[in-house]
């Protein structure tokens, strides 16, 4: 198994650019005369378009369309920043290297930090005008739909005309070649992530231990580990250390459950971790270029072999079912239904609602900037390559417990590559 | 020193519960109908106002006043999400002892997953019209100024007009008893992260390394532990793995910078440390709840007394000129000033642009669920208690590095307590 220690490393990588011609063609398609988006570090279409890891408050990108082709890309940021911007957006976007496959995509990328005006739209506003030289009377500027309210208000106060597009969700689906080994390098993370908290399980001991239900106290059986009680915030904590020294962050997304709250999809408790129970272990972590892992294994100690080792068989056939369908031009939906049917082959009901027993979520969703983002496995559209999904069957019972295996595949050409492979068992081995 | 090992745990705690009152009032002051707010788990107002830690989609929190006192709050979540959102947003707002303080803010608290088209603002609308009865014909709608542009359209075609409103803003900048408690939790973890860090650097040994300036190959004196040289990167995995283990996320805001890299205020490059130069570390968790931390520290090794030992009596002087400041009623800008007066004082431009030599930022911010919240020290106010601050004059030299003290204090009735004590020294020590 790839330990994947030094996967996270800054150095030796493909250079990750963003070609920003189709945000530049998606203005000319519409007629309009600018793009404008405004968000803070936490917008990913943002990260995405800039590279810029950037403030957590408000700043701006505007791209304005060349005469000819290309064009001029400005990051409005604030001045505590323009070192870091100059270096993510505009350096970053430089070809380095003849092994940079020359990356040109004619769009000069600039920073300016004068402060027009207390928001970050006043600032947006004030480029655009500078930029168009004032020839239109009212501009028409392309916004994602979600831009903020008050920055949409500055814009129209300043006479130009907003119009939504969803040119960057589309850009962001496929993935070039550098995206993916950013992808790859984050799911090697997770890897050692999960071998951390599958190698503790296998290495605990099953005790008695008392527990109070309700008003009576009894001995209950319960997993120790290292001298102490294992539960899942210690297994999530010595999952997100894992991580952390990997160089990578949880990002708050290590969710893990055990028995009933392991039929919680988010699960963040603390729970003690019994013999006989589901323990689901989902790893989503982010890398220091943005990018996201997402990695899901069950595992159960001294399992008795009944609903969980069911669940288990089910779920690892509705995993198979579905990948056996991912290929470019495949429907999302097909590979959705086909891991619901195998589920309904083994009884479980695929299309329980919230609090219900069976299948409760899609197969599985895009990963990039953004922890969930297009394709979904559930949705519409068909699958293309450089497309990267989740796919992560499972089924739950709110009184028993939860089963899901989930993993990390890219759409190639003629079918799909998982990225950064991990065991499939039910039951936990020493995997460090 | 208090190695925060259990700080983060989520038992024995005040509970934290977030009065909606000023919200509710804010309705009635404006003579408009309801409140609404639609963002993703990003949103700091909307994981303040509700405590659900949320989807990374959009959701939508509605609040009506009742006729008498008290109102309505109803949350708009994914149906994935009920039963997290029962938890968090309905549950932990009950009073759950008479330990409690019999917190009732009159509010009853509520999750609707009902799927009225696509969008949080849609369903927002519905709610409206439900809770409104349809009495008015064009309800006046308060939401904070950067609620999403789509959700605005959405409310707005749906016959609402909106209003926008800081009462959210202004409801966080005063941190409850339990908002404190939280605060100083994540900053004991950010203190455990500090002595990891300070100690490597201690336990560090100079030897002389080949290194290649333009095209001279070199021998150089850096850092080395634990057989391998101590980098910027290094030492951030090692503070990372601390936090994690502490049951809190570095939330990617550890930046540490060594030599020309510690006058970049955020840096998240990977440097070798060499004997002589600033090493500035500064940690900003983020605690289960949401709650941050900060702290920033500054180290030389085998320094030789010269800038780094001029900046850091400087700002050790300008910090305890800001301190000394600190109690209800002071304007925030004071504090600013005094710390800038003694700078200066010590030779050092306090109004240095980006990129120059000197004080190049404010003296310290509001810290709660956002790292950066009200009051700004340079902004307008007065300090009032309850206020979470931070105090970090620091000095930079872009050809040589930086020095910064930053602590979080929180403003008292009769002055300010340090959340979180870590010693000081230019010198590292070992502090496990």
């Amino acid at each position: 198994m790839n330990d994947g220690s030094d996967d996270a490393d800054s150095r030796d990588r493909l250079p990750l650019r963003t070609d920003l011609t189709p945000i530049v063609e998606a203005v000319a398609a519409a007629d309009a005369d600018a793009f404008v988006t405004v968000g803070d570090r936490f917008d990913d279409d943002l990260r995405y378009l800039t590279r810029f890891s950037g403030p957590d408050r408000a700043y701006a990108l505007v791209i304005v369309p060349a005469d000819d082709a290309g064009g001029r890309a400005v990051c409005c940021a604030p001045s505590l920043f323009r070192e870091q911007a100059e270096r993510e957006f505009v350096a970053s976007a430089r070809s380095r290297s003849a092994d940079d496959g020359g990356f040109h995509d004619g769009v000069a990328r600039e920073v300016r930090t004068e402060r027009v005006g207390n928001h970050a739209g006043e600032r947006a506003a004030a480029v655009i005008r500078d930029l168009l030289g004032g020839e239109d009377s009212e501009p028409t500027l392309l916004v994602p739909p979600s831009i903020p309210h008050d920055a949409a208000v500055y814009l129209e106060r300043a006479g130009n005309a907003l119009a939504s597009t969803n040119a960057v969700a589309r850009a962001r689906a496929r993935k070039t070649d550098a995206e993916i080994d950013r992808l790859r390098r984050v799911q090697c993370a997770a890897v050692a992530g999960m071998a951390r908290a599958e190698t503790m399980l296998a290495e605990s001991e099953v005790v008695e231990v008392e527990s109070v239900e309700d008003t009576d106290t009894e001995r209950r059986p319960a997993l120790r580990w290292e001298g102490a009680p294992l539960t899942t915030e210690r297994l999530r904590r010595a999952v997100n250390a894992t991580l952390a020294d990997r160089g990578v962050r949880d990002a708050g997304d290590t969710a893990i459950g055990a028995g009933p709250s392991a039929a919680d999809l988010h699960y963040v408790g603390d729970d003690p971790i019994r013999p006989g129970e589901t323990v689901l272990i989902d790893i989503s972590p982010r890398g220091p270029d943005g990018y996201r892992g997402d990695l899901t294994r069950t595992f159960v100690v001294d399992g008795d072999g009944g609903w969980e080792r069911r669940a288990y068989l089910a779920v690892e056939s509705a995993r198979e079912a579905a990948l056996a369908e991912i290929e470019p031009g495949v429907p999302t939906k097909t590979v959705h239904g086909e891991a619901a049917a195998e589920l309904a082959a083994y009884g479980f009901d695929p299309n329980a609602g919230e609090g219900e027993a069976g299948f409760t979520h899609g197969a599985g969703h895009g990963v990039g900037v953004s922890l969930h983002e297009s394709p979904s496995l559930s949705g519409a559209g068909e699958l293309r390559p450089g497309h990267v999904v989740t796919v992560e069957p499972g089924v739950y019972d709110p009184d028993v417990g939860g089963v899901r295996l989930g993993d990390l595949v890219v759409v190639t050409e003629d079918g799909y590559e998982v990225l950064a492979e991990y065991p499939f068992g039910i039951v936990p081995n020493e995997r460090e």
